[in-house]
């Protein structure tokens, strides 16, 4: 018979059990800082009608890169950001939750598209969203921003420092508006703008679109910055004032390393204020690992109730996954984290050896039992030595008519026999 | 424009913050217990291919119950269980691992079928495996068994108690050859006493398969106990000598809620030795809430080494979540538990304000703001009220100008003006 493949498909992902360990370490510590700012957690179903996923207005972009499939009548799929589930849910719930309401989710999402290096299509995302009906103070967008930083700060001993470029939307608006630019014209132009760093002829693309005088007054926000057009027109004037108080509140709450980058976007097109991507300091070559902003409307499609908010995603598996992969990430406090390793030589002594397991765990130490009793003491000291346990403590039939245990110190070889009692003192050091 | 559905598909969960939180916690907890006990965490994909999931051997019975689907020329589907993921990963990293390994998952697996009570098409499922090569000594079932009770045991404040019922296959392949049953009489028989307390007329429909005096005699085991076979066949000797060796260890760990009941049979055709339903003594009501047992060559799929083991799941979305929405849970210490909400009068006092919440927050406070600050008192302290937090701190120009906070009591009405640090310390109780 053929051997069916024990690899996973191409895109998906598979850790070790250390991996495995500070992924999860990480995320809990990430999830914790959430739940300290009162955020409630949310764990909406992977699977949705396929029209809650899809629609019209963004049918090609997101249609080709979703799981989609049937079962009876009923067509679905998997979800591909946090963003869907949340407004269905906030929709289906408005006379149930508390406005603002605070959420925040860590999730799978799916995305059907050809996996490229460092793109997965199962991938482990954290949403945090705040939420108001009608209107929403653009306080909440720093708090947000702010309360990133502590999530992203809460796992620096591993991934490094972050930092965060805050941009704002309604400066471009307001600078279309100044420049007298169509919503045709605008609108490419928001496109080009968003593409600038890979771009390699950015003014003369611009001056294809906006014509010449346009495109250097674009331009020239990058080379002699945007505060120079504060005095340009009223809106200009608001958009620049927001931002810049928006960086007071970020400083108020301890927050020294964000700054101002007008060329911060956000490809999505439901953001209309201030936006943010966080950035790694440490490993300056990653493109941004979280980012979010301000949105009006998110859930239309489900309710004719306005629901504004703020919101932010940080890709987890992107950030964690890929360091681990390229060995940046120092795993050696995640190898197997065993205290103590149960020797039991001889099937007659089976009981008491489970009795002091038992014992033992509801002490709190890490017990590994090596219950293949028949293999030689030289195997089981093996297993203990790879299971990385440092004590190993055996028991024989001495050790049972003695009611003791014998405790060897797996760094130092040191071996003394003693009751399960001082065993206990000296494994918890 | 017509809204779309607000609803999740039918099968699928949605559960309240509180609901949420109360999953949240239990989950962690039961976790928690194995993490102590040397398990660790597999995270593995959701999506399979599809020639993984299925096979000839078992295609009618599982094909209609998986979500398939396609995307280029990839059949792929969704993980139905723990055990196929399990198998390939351990095949694939035979030289990686440490054997015997302990794994334990907590995932969401996913069900095609028609959706009934109680039945989930994605569900949260926790399973745990003791994996050897080539053999595995049964004394690793005993463990299995004793730390999934007190995996169970870490939640009974929420879900009460819960008791074990041992079963044996190898019992009753002893009895079926004491019998001197063919091989296709023994197969129907095992499936008509799996289904026994089901079933009306079981000696008749037995007497149909195995004939008058066979069936007498297996019904008698049910009648008279399992004991009086022991001296019936060395085998039949051989496999309650094992029961009973069994209950020795797990009253080693000091075990006292488990019972030998033979006509437990796990449906699964891999179980092959002691096999095991976990029962809540709190609401009998319910079927078996978990269960598992030894199966041998888990992997043949993937491999030519052999893989024995023993392995159990726990359906932790069937147990939680249908008692927490026929209210058999109380959800009382799950309501929104924030600390203190802070009210900001004013947002010229947003900055002072924001700087409270970072302090607070630092100190272990879980601490909310409201800050959409042209908002009356009175919709600020109905918030508070709101998100139940058991204190308000109000903020307002009196309060910046003398660098003091304003703490209200929500459950006394009691309100003082203090310094930060004072109200911290009131705080934190």
């Amino acid at each position: 018979m053929d051997l069916k493949p024990t690899k996973p498909l191409s895109g998906f992902i598979e850790l070790s059990p250390a991996q495995q360990r500070c992924f999860d370490f990480c995320a809990n510590k990430m999830q914790r800082v959430l739940r300290g700012a009162g955020f409630n957690r949310l764990d909406l179903p992977a699977i949705e009608r396929a029209e809650v996923l899809t629609d019209k207005d963004n049918w090609d972009e997101i249609e080709t890169q979703i799981f989609l499939f049937q079962k009876g009548d009923t067509k679905m799929g998997l979800r591909y950001d946090g963003t869907v589930g949340l407004s269905r849910y906030v929709a289906g719930h408005l006379n149930n939750l508390v406005f603002p309401f605070r959420a925040y989710q860590f999730a799978r999402n799916y995305r059907g598209e050809r996996p490229q290096r460092g793109r997965y299509r199962e991938f482990w995302q954290m949403d945090i969203d705040i939420l108001g009906i009608e209107n929403l103070s653009e306080n909440y967008d720093a708090e947000i921003v702010a309360t990133l930083l502590k999530v992203y700060d809460s796992i620096a001993d591993y991934v490094g420092g972050v930092k965060v470029k805050i941009g704002n939307r309604r400066f471009w608006n307001a600078m279309f508006e100044y420049l007298n630019l169509t919503t045709e014209q605008s609108r490419d132009a928001f496109v080009l703008i968003d593409k600038r760093d890979k771009i390699k002829d950015f003014v003369p693309a611009l001056t294809e679109i906006v014509g010449e005088k346009s495109a250097n007054e674009i331009e020239d926000v990058f080379v002699s910055g945007y505060q120079k057009f504060a005095d340009k027109s009223e809106k200009l004037s608001a958009a620049i004032t927001e931002m810049d108080e928006f960086m007071e509140i970020l400083k108020s709450m301890g927050v020294n390393n964000a700054e101002i980058d007008v060329s911060i976007m956000r490809g999505h097109s439901y953001y209309t204020g201030i936006v943010f991507e966080f950035f790694s300091t440490k490993f300056p070559e990653m493109s941004a690992i979280g980012g979010g902003g301000r949105y009006e409307n998110l859930a239309s499609k489900f309710s004719k109730t306005k629901i504004v908010g703020v919101g932010a995603s940080v890709g987890i598996s992107r950030l964690l996954v890929s360091l681990m992969d390229e060995d940046k990430i120092d795993l050696s406090e995640f190898e197997y984290n065993t205290d103590v390793a149960v020797l039991v030589m001889g099937k007659q002594n089976v009981k008491y050896s489970m009795n002091a397991v038992s014992i033992l765990r509801e002490n709190g130490i890490v017990a590994v039992p090596y219950l293949d009793t028949d293999k030689k003491f030289k195997n089981q000291i093996e297993y203990a030595d790879k299971i990385g346990a440092k004590f190993s403590m055996i028991i024989g039939d001495d050790e049972v008519s003695n009611a003791t245990v014998s405790l060897k110190n797996m760094k130092t070889g040191e071996q003394q026999t003693l009751s399960l009692n001082d065993a206990m003192n000296i494994i918890r050091g």
